[in-house]
């Protein structure tokens, strides 16, 4: 069972107030220390645009992880890479990201899905070049809000191409949380026979409160690999007070209950939680925040 | 599929404010509107222990409902059918309840577990005398805030002896949100095979955010019966702060994603949940209230 963490740079990319460089860092490394393996850092993103990661360089330059972390590094454009460059030696993996939906897509990054596909494989050339890991997520993989429906053909036929291009893994995201389980195991099934070799990536919203259900229904398809973001953060909840990114906590919870392995430390993760709910002065909205770990280890009944 | 209002009785009495008769009227016709055809009206307790529901009385005789809804009340004792039986008229069936371990049986309402069957077997008695249907729920079915682990044979022991005393239908209550989809899946299978001819309810809590998660594993091995509350309300919500019953409207939204009919029109069902939100004057906190129902009615891509 694989989890990314991408907490550090979705869910600080969504607060309306910039953390400082020294409080992602510590956040970063209580994750790290929580046992999460796969966390992404930061993104090299226009400072103007997105000033929440100005600091990415920063960021990167400053964090020590153990070598059991696979650190990654969201990028938007082939500048964003060339700069994240200037820092190879910090980071593992790269994630570059396109929707699957035309609309989308241009709204979210201003280009057509083919103008994306074509610089994805520019990124991806250069950073495979640089031997770093490329994973690609497809955003709008499960529905669409201007769009709809969105077909899992069309989906897996741009998988196919990233795949093509040098992505050795692929994240499906369901970025408004449109997805129903039994949408997700056809899919995943079906993605798992056009993508053989290809490692595939669940990353499932909660908006509508399926989120788990959703996770349940990949692993019943064979997915062992996630990504979800600790206390809640992130996920563009759109409109106001909708939840974004399935929380870590809530997941990693889940998977311990199910007696599936994950490496991590709930209690170490909910303390990382609470550290960021610290630091931005309010209380953070995963269910494992408010209930705590479920407390088994008392006398049996009856 | 049946799904099973609990809200009026079950969210009511656990609100800090008294909601007015008349507000608790229009609300459960809202649901009968929306083609909610079970609902939990009201309990007939005692007023100086709930005064949430001091209005039992009131609420029965005042709600119009059509012949397609089955109204049912909660009965806590013998003591309480009898104020029941005085409005036979009004409602269809009773739901007994007690706890599967015997400290939260103890701490709920000051009786050992045989204790309560005792009771239970003398209500049911007079309720299928007065051609009622009975459906008992066993609360901490599936772990114990107290004890922790509750076994499964234990729990189905007693279901087993619930239904030798006239339970037609029996809820397995996961009252402090501790049940995982593995052991959802386990024991409903296990149900099946102990009590043929009942009718067997999931209630789940959304504690730890796999309230869904375990719907669709209860789903997957036969259950076709839930209960959930409208707005998110009630269920004992404990901590401060931790979630309680599964949202009706969530609940619906993932049934009807998946394709299973349910007769609910979740469009009215979304309007009740916002009509209690305005009469306790304070958001509600079920994902469709914010995120609303899923829109797939848009142009598709590609």
């Amino acid at each position: 069972m694989r989890i990314r963490e991408v907490g550090p740079r979705d869910g600080f990319q969504n607060e309306p107030e910039v953390l400082p460089t020294a409080t992602k860092v510590d956040l970063i490394e209580r994750l790290a220390c929580a046992g999460l393996t796969r966390i992404e850092l930061t993104s090299f993103v226009r400072p103007d645009v997105i000033p929440q990661l100005a600091d990415a360089a920063a960021v990167l330059e400053a964090v020590r992880l153990p070598a059991s972390v696979t650190a990654s590094v969201l990028i938007p454009n082939e500048r964003g890479l060339e700069s994240a460059l200037e820092h190879r030696s910090k980071f593992q993996e790269i994630n570059g990201f396109l929707s699957a939906s035309e609309s989308h897509n241009q709204r979210n990054v201003g280009r057509s899905v083919a103008e994306s596909l074509a610089g994805l494989g520019r990124t991806f050339a250069r950073a495979r070049a640089e031997s770093l890991r490329v994973e690609a997520v497809i955003s709008t993989a499960f529905g669409c809000p201007y769009e709809g429906r969105v077909e899992p053909r069309r989906v897996l036929q741009i998988a196919e191409q990233l795949a093509e291009l040098g992505a050795q893994e692929i994240g499906f995201g369901d970025t408004t949380g449109m997805a129903n389980p039994l949408q997700v195991a056809a899919f995943f099934e079906e993605a798992a026979r056009a993508l053989p070799g290809v490692e595939l990536t669940a990353h499932f919203h909660n908006t509508r409160g399926q989120g788990l259900a959703n996770v349940l229904a990949a692993l019943q398809s064979g997915v062992s690999s996630f990504e979800s973001s600790f206390g809640e953060l992130g996920g563009c909840p759109v409109p106001r007070g909708a939840t974004g990114n399935i929380a870590s906590e809530d997941l990693v919870s889940m998977l311990h209950e199910m007696g599936i392995h994950t490496g991590i430390d709930l209690g170490r993760l909910l303390d990382a939680a609470r550290a960021a709910q610290q630091a931005l002065g309010r209380p953070l909205r995963s269910h494992l925040l408010s209930a705590g770990p479920v407390d088994w280890q008392r006398p049996p009944s009856g």
